[in-house]
């Protein structure tokens, strides 16, 4: 079959690329920058990647194909784009939980950090060259050579290993990069060449990775990913049980795939940012530094720690102090001997992730004469959501178990922040409904600030009452199957000409994950003698904190009602974070002084917590919106 | 077909041994306690594993024989040992080529060290359990554990990931395993358990190991090999070719065969030495401390360092100074987090096995006020000679390219010190050659010693000039191919039913090897203006060194003429340094002091090295002897 070309359409994202027939729908996709999910790499295992022929011929259904989809799917023209072929010009269409691109990571936390003292050096020397005369180790030459630089250091493994081929190829002229006073890197000498540090802020559902200019601070190049491990659960604890009842991948981070996930994963965004920078002089030989968070399950299996602990009360980590692991022994496909930093953990549920996002939110207030008597809470929204109060120059944390509904999880039509997704919903007093949808698509399903702003209308259109029951108060709330739903968007206004609803269970799932982070507020609160009022300000972080409309989220009682004005949304600190430790040893010491100095309260133990949840569950009284 | 026992005799040797019919001729040999040589590990690619069928049958001839053997060889019953399969009881010639087995290495060097302060120390620590009330990481907990004996440590990442899990099935109570002020391992509590070290000597032809009580001193075990690398090539610049002509294999130590295959043969070893404890509350998680010597290029190979500027003049090491290097990086099957100690290297052809064998040689004379002013020789023989010389308090060094073959090799009948080697040689003045072998076996070859003590008798017997040309003196010298030869043992006489002999070739051989330790001799002393009977003691190490006759050295002239009473034999004087740094951080300290005092002349380099070697092919004045 000679490879003829074929123009593939992207719907509902409206893009549009060409393949040759021996491609798949899938590196259409990749082509035209739209994020498929692609769990298992395209080997049509992880069947993620399901998408919809509209129009066109494909390749024919493969085996994997055949026992994915139902008899009914397959007529509906259901495909996996990893499998399948074009044999025509095609219409796809791609289903929202298809999609898997953070695209709005890019926004996030652009600031460059303030302290600039990066742990990582570079110098270059002229080694002298061996001769009768000199019949000195390679290595004692270049010793010599470093000397007015370092009087002494150490050198890694792996540097030795390559020392005397790489003299001789560089002709003795070589960049050496030293950790410290440990040379973890050495180069050809090569004016262009950059030194490039990495950042990494790994979510239980999303990864973010920077690349950043280790001699600038600049950042590089970034990415984003889902977090594959979401193959093995969607949560923490189902991921924990995973190796709970898979014994044999215990005890060894060589036989333990949710490690070795991560870790693939990791790699690939690195390669997918070097190649995004693209520049010829600097390829993973040049990343010579790594920050690494995470909570402390996240931290615990990148680590290729046991976390089968972290399942069984009382939840200890393994380690809770700082860590430098060399990417070697991770298999991180950086400068071998680069040493990867991953901050203290503070808990088995606070981990290094909020120490990181304490750093840009809280630390500041912390360290400023001026304002180190404030209240401050903030408050880092994700699958897990962890709390830090400031008060009395005291930091007290807390981790609350609040899902993954707010990134479209357990939502019939929840789907993550991409391309047509609704994020702003108003009902007016005319029972009009209006929306936003992001990049202004026709919508095909709802985000979780969508969501947010949807059942904070409904509540205040009388649609909710104050237990999350429907209303029968508006002609677009109706009962299906025995269940009462509300229609969002008609048919024959969305991208995929389906109803987008809300559901009970939709609603539910909210309360559930607004009440637990709203009782873990309200006993920090507690803890500390304080009326919300009394807070001077309240930081929100995380990508989805980003995006939701604070007031939604107050009217449903997620949050305390405060002056706007005293809010804040930082989007992703502990991303922000990880980058100030990347370039900064003075940031790295007070990570691990505040990790120390943090009270932390264990939400499950707490004799308030039951009641504070099963109260949190409500909405609260309309009345405290004015 | 049922698994039938059978009955296998393995000539030479007379040993015997049962196995089943589904056991290859190579593992009755192992079973018998024959070494035979299995480079490949008993695939049928090395055709190392050579025997003879005298009687009985076997399996049918395997794909891989009949490409090894000639159709002569297999008339004449030639097998692989690895692929052939008894089937009725058999009677097996062993050839001395296929023989491994280096005895005679259990019984050199037993002393047990001197100085006794290994730098591994355990402790048994109870660690408190997590609990409500105590939140603390299990790492926070073992520190406290361990806080009385231990204010602060270092932990190697691979105890972290073992940490927890180990914790928990040990029931917190654990021994804790210290190198220095790191915790290297943590194991389950046990009375009965031992922490072991481990010593090895890799020669370039012969490799020694030990297993060392750390708390007691006492040797546990020890076994020998030939040096895997062998299939690579016999000498050091061979081996070294083969990676200049691989460059496939260069650059990392996970390409390099010849690092994979010294490192496999180690874990070989110490299988091998743990089935010898044959005691089940020690494993190879037990082994935590190893010291590694052997000369640069074996040295570099083990370390998986880069050798071709090894084979390139000037000749000069990758590393001269001391290394540490966790056992898991170089992929040896001892505590992962063992730091492997490797004493320095003196230059590209002196290693560290020198710096070794001269603690427990030269070093007792150096730090001696009463002896420091003596002058010493120390002369460790093997495929490279190393000779080091104090004089004046100084040390000088140099290497001479001896050869393999005082190991046999190069030999028309040499084999190594094996069962049936002819050891001992006399010539009596009435023509009569006597002769001993090793374990007073039918002779099936000549070794080493063997050899040299031939020469000297047929030289002082007048059946050799000063050159080494054959004199037609006794009715043994003929005629062969229009070669002189001499035959030492009749057919009738011999083990295997053939002539023993010795040729112009072989005696040209020793002349080239012996002519080499001479000239290095004789430029030492040249150096240090010493005449030869100024020398107070000459110390010979060296598997080799231990078993010849020193007098028929000296009527070679190998060595100067000296009193006998002068002259020591050492055995393997570095396997003996190596395990008193095992067991000695002073010592470790005391092999990288000498190594920095230590003056070096680059032989090669020498304006009167080809002359004193080729005077030093010459055989000497008979009248020295007197």
């Amino acid at each position: 079959m000679t490879n003829i070309v074929h123009t593939i359409h992207l719907q509902p994202i409206g893009r549009r690329t060409q393949i040759r027939s021996d491609q798949s729908l899938l590196e259409a996709a990749q082509l035209a920058g739209v994020e498929i999910t692609s769990i298992c790499g395209g080997v049509g295992v992880c069947e993620s990647c399901r998408v919809r022929l509209v129009k066109g011929e494909l390749s024919p259904l493969t085996m994997d194909e055949q026992n994915t989809f139902s008899t009914e799917e397959i007529q509906q023209g259901y495909r996996l784009a990893c499998q399948a072929f074009p044999r025509s010009d095609v219409i796809l269409d791609i289903p929202p939980e298809s999609l898997s691109t953070p695209q709005r990571l890019q926004l996030e936390s652009q600031q460059k950090p303030s302290e600039f003292d990066p742990p990582v050096r570079r110098i270059q020397v002229a080694i002298p060259a061996p001769s009768i005369d000199d019949l000195r180790s390679d290595l004692t030459r270049l010793r010599s050579a470093i000397q007015p630089f370092y009087e002494t250091f150490d050198v890694d493994y792996a540097i030795l290993q390559k020392l005397s081929t790489l003299c001789r190829t560089a002709e003795w002229t070589i960049q050496a990069i030293f950790k410290d006073t440990t040379l973890i890197q050495i180069l050809p000498a090569d004016p262009k060449s950059k030194i490039l540090g990495l950042a990494v802020d790994i979510g239980t559902t999303k990864v973010a990775a920077y690349l950043v200019n280790l001699e600038t601070g600049d950042i590089l190049a970034q990415a984003g990913s889902m977090n594959p491990q979401i193959a093995f659960g969607e949560d923490v604890i189902s991921r924990i049980s995973y190796l709970i009842n898979h014994p044999e991948q215990r005890g060894h981070p060589s036989t333990n795939l949710l490690h070795q996930r991560i870790i693939e994963g990791l790699n690939n965004l690195i390669e997918k940012m070097l190649a995004e920078i693209g520049d010829s002089s600097v390829s993973s030989e040049n990343i010579v530094d790594a920050v690494v968070v995470g909570n402390t399950a996240m931290h615990h299996l990148f680590a290729g720690l046991s976390v089968e602990q972290l399942g069984i009360s009382p939840y200890v980590p393994a380690v809770s102090e700082a860590l430098s692991i060399t990417a070697k022994e991770l298999g991180l496909n950086i400068a071998p001997s680069a040493e990867v930093y991953l901050p203290p953990n503070i808990a088995g549920y606070v981990g290094a992730d909020h120490v990181a996002m304490l750093l840009p939110t809280i630390y500041p207030y912390y360290a400023d004469p001026n304002r180190k008597s404030s209240n401050v809470l903030a408050i880092d929204i994700g699958t897990n959501t962890e709390i830090s109060l400031l008060h009395n120059q005291q930091i007290t944390s807390c981790s609350c178990a609040s899902g993954p509904a707010f990134e479209g999880a357990h939502i019939q039509f929840g789907m993550r922040a991409a391309p047509g997704a609704i994020e702003r919903v108003q009902i007016t007093p005319d029972h009009r409904i209006l929306y936003k949808t992001i990049a202004d698509q026709d919508p095909v399903g709802i985000c979780g600030s969508g969501i947010l702003d949807a059942i904070a209308e409904m509540y205040f259109a009388n649609l909710l009452d104050a237990k999350g029951m429907f209303l029968k108060n508006h002609p677009n709330v109706r009962i299906q199957n025995r269940n009462m739903e509300f229609v969002l968007v008609p048919a024959d206004q969305s991208g995929h000409h389906q109803e987008i609803i809300l559901t009970r269970r939709d609603v539910n799932e909210i309360q559930l994950a607004k009440g637990a982070i709203r009782a873990g507020i309200n006993i920090l609160l507690m803890e500390a003698g304080l009326q919300p009022e009394e807070l001077d300000a309240m930081i929100i972080a995380g990508a989805f904190g980003t995006y939701i409309d604070i007031k939604s989220a107050m009217k449903i009682g997620m949050f305390p009602y405060l002056p706007l004005e005293r809010c804040q949304q930082v989007g992703n600190a502990a991303g922000l974070g990880a980058r100030q430790m990347l370039l900064s040893k003075r940031y790295r010491q007070i990570a691990s002084e505040l990790a120390q100095q943090i009270h932390y309260i264990e939400l499950s133990n707490h004799p308030k917590f039951s009641d504070e949840f099963s109260k949190s569950l409500f909405f609260p009284s309309k009345e405290l919106a004015n």
